[in-house]
């Protein structure tokens, strides 16, 4: 894809949790092949987390932000580069950065402080990358226009089921079709639970307690088990695939607390599993929305995702009924759907 | 995608047979939709068959070509645009579009005359989309420079395993990525045949004529059940998505045919099941490719393959373990593919 000279992009990252230090260990152990296959050099121009930014119109010596957060220090208190007074908002307003990667945690209450520093950066004319759900739930059709009257990209694939490309298949692959039904187990701690609970006969409790222990499980799971997290990721899946612009109130979420593990043998014995399927479906010119717990039978692409899988099944008039399923063991394939969208970003914009 | 604007493409087609007449149809079913969502407007200037061409630099008219065609007559014969004397070649010679779409059957001992109508129209400038196997297996790194060189797009995603966007997934969504291991069932005609006589005991010769009676399976299927068709596949993923410039001979190859009702009896038995698969195994800077029955685990994602499905799994350093598969009841979703790969040339040109 690369034309034989290197594009030297600039990039602010704000938030350096989970998916962001994993993003930045991914930029610097993928610097040759970003450069021989996209031609693409990727410049730290900028970091903000809780601590402040760390800021360097010349680059960021990327090592140095990834070992301050490894030893539990904020990017604010870098010695040369930190300025602890800076919001990320600020560092996104002062410029300089020809892309934006937002990976802050999801505020669903009011998106911020993402959505400003979305808002700001594509005003500016920046591309953004978000791994963040929140600001896409909240205000799809503003950023997706502001995007498009500023004449820069906002991508977003790994915002829905971590590294799967359901996004990129939904829009790329499917962009002539009409999909008539889409079907999705987007959430990795509740098919976690079922699978276990399931495969193991554990009870919810242990299912939980194992989920937590191996990572797959936040402290507090309630967004998770009671289905909100599968529904943010449905409305984002119908925004940007369906072109639907649903709201998290048009769906209708049942979650996982209620699955017991009766329920599950039964399922079994008659050769059906339970999964927490969310399902957009076609009804005139809208879709019914919705995230349940859903007996599928054994054969159902769905059915048989283990517990570190995702997967999601799109039925379309002409392209057939296409799934994809992804094993997710760690969270980097969540950091490198980011790196991947940046790299598209580029790709197309000098494909020839 | 769209930026308000309607790009007008004119394009010519070679081939106008199980892939080609579909396309055509696709091209007018599809008119609105590619407007509204693409911003493209498709005008077939030229088409070839063996009877000769039709040809119309303004335009000709896609329904009178399809229903000559359906009446079993040849394009050639059009009483107004049809040129019996001239072939295809001459057509892409002549000039007058910005697009090639290639869809005649697959020569592959020199692949002609469809590797002369690409390389003329890449030569020419033209974006080409192939729906062919031969042209890419013999002549990959060639048409891949003669693209490069004249600032165009080679796209042929309908090359393998029909409508599955296996190399889309490969090319665009582990661009970054290190696969170590890809593993596909890339045709449909062995999966058919081994999947009825596993499911419903059938001896091969009547999982074969079933086949062919649901179009599934050519009147001579050596091809595709000596595993030939699943290696030339398999040749193609490793030029595009694994960057190993493979030839045929390179693969390994066993096909279907020494797989009796005992072999698949005793796999159920043991709770796995046999499928033909192609697999490209990283081997330092190498990869080792192979075709063969293969016995999979019942939990394997391409072990659940039904009759009418293919699949793909990339097994990646970043990306975690990516599958995707397809059910695929008519040859639409492939002709489909095509129609694809053109919107994404343009997608991409234009995209903002």
């Amino acid at each position: 894809m690369s034309t034989g000279e290197t594009q030297r992009v600039k990039f602010m990252l704000i938030g350096a949790g989970n998916v962001g230090l994993r993003f930045l260990n991914l930029v610097e152990s993928k610097r040759a092949t970003l450069r021989e296959r996209l031609g693409l050099e990727l410049i730290l121009v900028g970091v903000a987390d809780r601590s402040g930014v760390a800021r360097n119109p010349e680059g960021l010596p990327v090592p140095e932000i990834v070992a301050l957060k490894q030893e539990g220090r904020g990017v604010g208190e870098h010695p040369h580069w930190g300025v602890p007074s800076e919001t990320g908002l600020e560092m996104v307003q002062a410029g300089g950065a020809d892309l934006l990667v937002e990976a802050s945690p999801a505020n669903m209450v009011d998106g911020q402080p993402a959505l400003a520093c979305i808002e700001e950066a594509l005003s500016d004319g920046m591309h953004v990358v978000t791994a963040n759900k929140a600001p896409l739930v909240l205000a799809f059709p503003r950023l997706a226009e502001l995007a498009r009257d500023n004449g820069v990209q906002l991508r977003y694939d790994a915002t829905v089921a971590g590294g799967l490309p359901a996004v990129n298949i939904g829009q790329r692959d499917l962009a002539v079709a009409e999909i008539h039904r889409l079907e999705g187990v987007l959430n990795l701690t509740t098919n976690y639970i079922l699978t276990r609970m399931a495969q193991d006969e554990m009870s919810y409790e242990e299912a939980l307690s194992h989920a937590q222990a191996a990572g797959h499980a936040e402290t507090d799971p309630t967004l998770d088990v009671e289905g909100w997290d599968a529904a943010n990721k449905l409305v984002i899946l119908a925004h940007s695939v369906l072109r639907f612009p649903a709201k998290l109130d048009d769906v209708e979420v049942t979650g996982i607390t209620g699955v017991d593990e009766e329920a599950l043998k039964a399922a079994a014995a008659e050769g059906t599993r339970i999964k927490l399927v969310a399902i957009a479906e076609a009804d005139g010119d809208r879709y019914r929305l919705s995230v349940r717990p859903t007996r599928l039978p054994a054969d159902h692409p769905l059915a048989q995702l283990g517990p570190k899988q995702m997967g999601i099944v799109f039925h379309t008039d002409i392209n057939g009924s296409i799934s994809a399923a992804i094993v997710e063991d760690t969270p980097i394939p969540t950091a490198a759907a980011v790196l991947r969208d940046v790299g598209e970003i580029y790709a197309s914009e000098g494909r020839i």
